[in-house]
């Protein structure tokens, strides 16, 4: 669980394009990247920036050590005055970002990089990679969030993807509002709360359910979550509030109609006396199928699947793109806006920006003001863009806790139909000054 | 880029579960665990195991060391006889499985693992992970690589995903069919071929786009592949073969109406006489616009955020199973079948299966063939499981060119509609015995 470095989570052409710079002697230009999506998946209100503390972490482990660079060297990537340069690569420049948790629209500049070309260039993919994962799934987690009206949100979905992006989804998802995981990585790593409950096959393997039960409780305490949807619900319930008594903790139930289970499961457990013990919820669940169980006495939902896929949408189209560039390597030389500009419809605003909320006379979010220049007087103290990285040292770590947070400030700040579930337009318009 | 321990990539309730079946004297019974899947995703014709290898790394390597211990210690998941017991875990048991790049279909045994259940069990999330994200990736690449009729395929989706999915990505794509990789990483870690080729900051950063041709060329050779599109195609294709002469390597175009741009390249290119000057396209493909491009002269598909993400699946809905268990520890008894009986739908099968996959009389496959007890003697040489770990040891470690292979033999013995990208019902029924 050591972080490596991250320097060969790198697209080959960015060192072969900083092999070219070096030898024409344009890769020490001063340079600006920027990250923003033209687009928010289709239907989405607003999307969530995660993954900040992670890219981070990237930045400072990407060191090219003798093994990466044998690598290089054995499989030609490049020359051998680039590997010298790789060998003492460190970003020494600056970066700018959304802090984690903030929520973004279709061209907020959600991150910045600047520096040389070269130590800029070579961030790409791994920023990137970072970015548009986590974000994905801190986007669903967030309109899980607002589903589940405060009830409980567990993440458990760390069996349905990679074991490691598990990880960084169980993270993620916390920023956008989960409670806890299942995933002890995600613990062990990131302090996130964990829990668990058990499975069919721990029911299965003794030869009674009684039996599974009681060993459970007798190991556990009373304050386990039993499993009861392995063979009859009903009776599952009565024996387990016979064997743990009212001090039961929770129940779970992970198949058959929630909505009407939940109900009569509720109403079992009350007349056995156990009105304390809650009622997890488990099953392929989303945003709309949390929400649907709203009128459900349903205390907890565990999310898997829906949730480390980002709900439809498992990942982000953010890019990363040069901006702006000195035309000399001399220190003094201006930035000048560069930007794409063929007819393909990918093309590219220019230029340095700065980006600003404005909030209405309620004070609630109505524009998301994205510019280059000076920032008008009204909006110097909306702005978003924070720095996160000075001279190549990092100046803006906080714990998980602030970004999520941060996160339900900044979503209750929102226009109302920003939580609605339903599709439609990004809830801020960006305007463009 | 070591392999950690993959101890942690283990949902909570494992553990608790461990520690209960250890109390209550049932942890030592011996146990069957089988990964499959009730249903293929909407569509598909066919699954494509993926991870295999990965899985008998994160066996292997599935240890407690002090520092995990300390931190359940610490976090009283479990008591201190469980975490003893956790100390000199070894995974002991014998795994069987597809082997890489075999198909599945529902109800396919995928992977079969024996052994105490208490050594059994603490695996079900990792191998999960594993198989459910690589199978999804090759899934895609399959399909993917069946629309490109053979033309080049490259995997470029590192900046789509979490950065070690991405590895794990560029791996399964590997195995379903593509050609090579732009990610270092998996050039690092799995031997992949490794490719790149430029981006529009690379021509922004210089003054003109004949300087950013010049520097590249210069710096990488007239084989290197130039990017056409950042202002104007038909200029800068003009201007390549002007700098580089005929022996340019390729041109690459990212927007735009692909189909209409590769024709005129192409006829410009010859023209030029640059007829060995290849053509790459990228800009979102996935298998449908791959096969939209067969009759336009492309020679390379770069594939990103489609393949990373599973085209639309970026999941498989495996799950690992308690089959059948001892009821006592006695190392004679028999393995009894169990399974889950709620009405909920999500009932299973119980018992140790085998498979095979039945030929019709032209050796086309005609039916994956599932079942307990006795292999009939006209299906025991097609049987499809194969011993990969045996007490411990593993015994079927290959290259991943190995299973690159075998994905393309198996798929040509699918029935010719295996292929087809049109949603339909799975390839082959799955016959229960």
């Amino acid at each position: 669980m050591d972080v490596p470095s991250t320097a060969l989570f790198t697209d080959q052409y960015e060192l072969t394009m900083l092999q070219a710079a070096l030898r024409a002697g344009t890769a020490e230009r001063r340079s600006v990247f920027e990250v923003f999506t033209r687009r928010l998946p289709n239907g989405r209100r607003y999307g969530v920036v995660a993954g900040t503390g992670r890219v981070l972490d990237a930045v400072e482990n990407f060191r090219f050590d003798p093994a990466l660079l044998g690598f290089l060297r054995e499989r030609g990537v490049v020359d051998e005055a680039t590997l010298r340069w790789l060998a003492e690569y460190r970003f020494r420049g600056d970066v700018w970002g959304y802090p984690e948790g903030e929520v973004y629209f279709p061209g907020s500049p959600v991150m910045r990089v600047e520096g040389s070309f070269a130590e800029c260039v070579l961030l790409e993919t791994v920023i990137l990679s970072v970015l548009n994962h986590d974000s994905a799934i801190a986007a669903a987690a967030s309109r899980m969030s607002a589903a589940a009206g405060g009830r409980g949100l567990i993440e458990m979905g760390a069996r349905r993807t990679h074991e490691l992006a598990a990880v960084a989804a169980a993270r993620a998802a916390y920023v956008g509002g989960f409670d806890s995981t299942s995933d002890l990585a995600a613990g062990f790593r990131y302090g996130i709360p964990t829990v668990g409950t058990s499975a069919h096959a721990f029911t299965l393997l003794h030869d009674t359910e009684r039996g599974a039960f009681r060993a459970q409780v007798d190991s556990l305490g009373r304050g386990t979550t039993l499993l009861v949807d392995t063979y009859d619900v009903a009776e599952a319930v009565r024996t387990a509030v016979d064997i743990a008594g009212p001090e039961l903790g929770a129940v779970r139930i992970d198949s058959g109609d929630l909505l009407l289970v939940a109900h009569r499961v509720r109403r079992q457990l009350d007349e056995l006396g156990a009105v304390n013990t809650r009622i997890v919820v488990t099953s392929d669940l989303d945003e709309y199928a949390i929400a649907s169980l709203a009128a459900a006495p349903v205390d907890a939902y565990g999310v898997g699947t829906q949730l480390v896929t980002g709900s439809g949408h498992p990942t982000c189209s953010m890019v990363y793109k040069l901006v702006a560039r000195a035309r000399s390597t001399d220190p003094g030389a201006p930035l000048e806006p560069v930007a794409k500009k063929s007819r393909g419809g990918k093309t590219s605003i220019g230029g340095r920006k700065w980006a600003a909320r404005r909030p209405d006379e309620q004070g609630v979010a109505e524009a998301e003001v994205v510019g280059t220049g000076a920032v008008p007087d009204g909006l110097a103290d909306r702005q978003l863009l924070v720095q996160l990285v000075k001279g190549g040292e990092v100046v803006a770590r906080e714990p998980l806790e602030a970004a999520r947070e941060r996160h339900l400030a900044v979503r209750g700040g929102l226009p109302l139909s920003a939580t609605q579930l339903s599709r439609g337009e990004p809830v801020l318009p960006t305007e463009y000054l």
